[in-house]
């Protein structure tokens, strides 16, 4: 059934599964993983291939397009398609003429890899993929016609319930199901308060050092950014007022500081709420991983101590659960809920129901709850592990800032070390790293590493990753 | 266990799988369901509840906003809290007391009703729930550590490659998959574009009448539309040339003018990429259903004959698949691709990694080359039952369009009915449509009503739905 050589091609079966050019795909590729095509081998031109088979050339052009882009195949122009050269045989070698779905392999979508101390991912290791991939298959078993119809928009309701009850237990907000917005990611959520409340030529406080993302979304909307300063107590709030007293929004990231990990003290949280409140200012409480914290309780929320409705609260999934998920939150004063479904029914993409689905039971049934709980030790011990290992190594080169949230450690780069080339060289050598000096406006500010330590099993780890990076230094 | 009168609770069980907000949750939902709360009966307040127990007030409130979200209890304010007065009981009654996660029933997300007529949906009773239940439980459950990363923000690889081979076989675009861009709707896809290649006080032709989320959207960003009018070979180019030439883009639905149901003529096709190859404006192409022609063949995409690269191609899965997917895409001009990654790293959200898998596979193994199939048949005899049963009532009250393809008849309303306030009593009456005039720029024009036949079953369920609406003639 293979391809052999150009003009030899058993005809295809018209009665199968799978269509033409899945069907001319699996042959090639098949061919190749049995060794009867070669790296380097010619294979039949479109044309010719169109003729032979009597089919329509578009037909064969979408099986080699998907084995070009696969990186099976190249086209070099005139000198006809050939198998990759350099093409590395695969193992297990795929089903060479698959005759039904059943028999092709499970598709995988791994990226080439995560690297150590890779930012922004929970513990992989540590998720309770078990129990998810039992309620992901209840919940698409489950599925009938009526689940089917667009979702609304501002999030599935047992979804919005579940969210509401969770921050009232966990971050100490009150609110009622109607104030939560459910949104494909932190992105998305500023991007739907830009266009609720914000303008073109408007100012915004952000805060410096912190998360790049934020400045290049409102850079993109014509919304000016002011950077306010932090300190050991978070964001200089008196500095904003200064710099801006009358800009229409603050972000801020009170529970651990991006990426400092400091917390914004109490007097500033009423500081700041009190210049909102008297400028009609918004604050945008960025609270990415606010139940990650190791040393005491975690934090209320600043949103649990906005009388006046000024504060919007920013929750994701991503850190709580995985990235993966694209799945985050926008809880809004309840004044503010007629504006934003108006928004939402404009702008909103809304979350697969699947997604929402598996989520809502996953919390419904007290998995989240666990979750975070085991989270919070595991993480404690990873941070104290990952610390101990790296300073047992790095010495004198590092001075570790220890924070008692959030899920990265800062190396701060004694002498006169680059961060930036640091990390360029460490990813090269397949170590992850992000430099503090990226996340400042103008790049000043202190040389000084940002590593995730969620994924970092133990101290003998962390010790074998800081020889790899003292070897750089 | 449950919850008997104010003042009498068991204690709560502090090693259970589930957290104490739920505990309470179960306990007076379960004490409701058996009967022992009655609609009406007043139940321990918040406060007392708090004391009880020991618990912190959070949790108890908790679990009472979850209730009263849901419908089972009220506050009175100093009346304190009840049983909500007209209350139904359900069917089957929930487990008074689920000690364990599998104790619980699945979560059901179903809307209140899916109407007669709704528009914007594939035919949900053939949609083959089996399969992807199967392709679902097999995708979730092969979920590894390193598929719960942020997936690409452009889509997975795997499922950019499988749409570029379909849309070459299906619509004859020629693409690779880097010029593909997944997205989370149409709307999602829309955004996208203006943030890539519109600015603030641009204008753009839209068709009128013409789908009226578009012109919101943009309406949002600031960009001004330019009615341009259709006629039986679609959007009437000389007009927009005449009305606005220096536009910097044009949004046209070819395939089948959305709603009206025509296709844009050759002459006009090769005249608006002439004029956008002039202008360097751009064509945003709409192919929302174009599988779904019933006479003949389907036409290729105005995109497969764009040699200039001016064409965005906006497709979608939720008419060939469905809407609670929330999975769209976007094709485009390879010169483009840069500037949409960039874009795209700014904004896009990103589609959760479980749905772009579970349609791979479905694309992969056949099924959905196959399911299209079957419902460009399906819906040819449901379109025509339609017509007939509505036909064989309605008489002379309407006259229906006759259309090749679409989802949806147009029913043209003889004599001074206002299709508005038909639509109204219609939805008062449990029956869906939509007023042609809501869809026109300015609520001129005829009077018709959009009302989509893909779940009408057979010719005697039309002729029922048909007797429904003569009443309210």
């Amino acid at each position: 059934m293979a391809i052999t050589k150009p003009g030899s091609i058993a005809p295809l079966d018209p009665t199968a599964a799978t269509p033409f050019y899945r069907q001319i795909y699996d042959r090639v590729r098949g061919a190749i993983a049995s060794g009867v095509l070669k790296p380097g081998d010619r294979i039949p031109s479109a044309r010719a291939l169109t003729q032979e088979l009597g089919l329509a050339r578009g037909t064969i052009e979408a099986a080699y397009s998907l084995l070009a882009a696969e990186g099976y195949i190249q086209s070099r122009g005139q000198a006809g398609t050939i198998v990759t050269p350099d093409l590395k045989p695969q193992a297990p070698a795929p089903d060479p003429a698959p005759r039904s779905a059943r028999a092709i392999a499970p598709v995988s979508f791994r990226p080439d890899s995560i690297l150590p101390f890779q930012m922004g991912l929970p513990a992989l290791d540590a998720f309770p993929r078990k129990i998810w991939a039992r309620l992901g298959a209840r919940c698409v078993r489950a599925m009938q016609p009526a689940d089917m119809v667009h979702p609304s928009v501002y999030g599935l309701p047992p979804l919005r319930s579940e969210i509401a009850a969770y921050l009232q237990v966990s971050r100490g907000i009150n609110c009622s199901p109607s104030q939560i917005f459910v949104t494909s990611g932190y992105r998305t959520t500023i991007e739907l308060i830009a266009h609720a409340l914000l303008q073109a030529g408007d100012r915004v406080w952000l805060e410096t050092p912190g998360y790049p993302p934020t400045r290049e979304i409102f850079g993109h909307m014509r919304i000016a950014t002011v950077p306010v300063p932090v300190d050991r107590h978070g964001m200089v709030v008196s500095e904003g007022i200064k710099l801006a007293p009358r800009a229409s929004a603050a972000v801020v990231t009170p529970a651990h500081q991006s990426p400092l990990c400091v917390s914004l003290s109490l007097p500033r949280r009423m500081t700041l709420l009190d210049w909102a409140a008297r400028n009609n200012a918004w604050i945008i409480e960025d609270d990415y991983d606010g139940e990650y914290r190791y040393v005491s309780r975690p934090l209320p929320a600043l949103k649990s101590l906005d009388r006046e409705g000024r504060v919007l609260y920013a929750g994701t999934f991503s850190k709580v659960l995985f990235p993966g998920l694209r799945l985050a939150y926008l809880v809004v004063p309840e004044a503010q809920v007629e504006r934003f479904e108006e928004v939402g029914d404009t702008f909103a993409g809304g979350s697969p129901e699947l997604t929402q689905a598996i989520v809502t039971a996953f919390i419904r049934e007290g998995h989240f709850a666990r979750h975070i709980q085991r989270m919070r030790k595991l993480y404690g011990e990873r941070r104290d592990a990952t610390a101990a290992g790296l300073e047992s190594v790095l010495k004198q080169h590092v001075r570790i800032d220890a924070q008692p949230g959030g899920m990265h450690l800062i190396l701060r780069l004694q002498g006169k070390q680059s961060d930036r080339r640091l990390v360029a060289r460490m990813r090269e050598a397949g170590l992850y790293a992000e430099a503090l000096t990226d996340w400042t406006t103008e790049g000043e500010g202190a040389s000084a590493l940002l590593v995730n330590f969620t994924n970092v099993d133990s101290q003998g780890t962390a010790e074998k990753l800081g020889k790899r990076m003292l070897k750089l230094m």
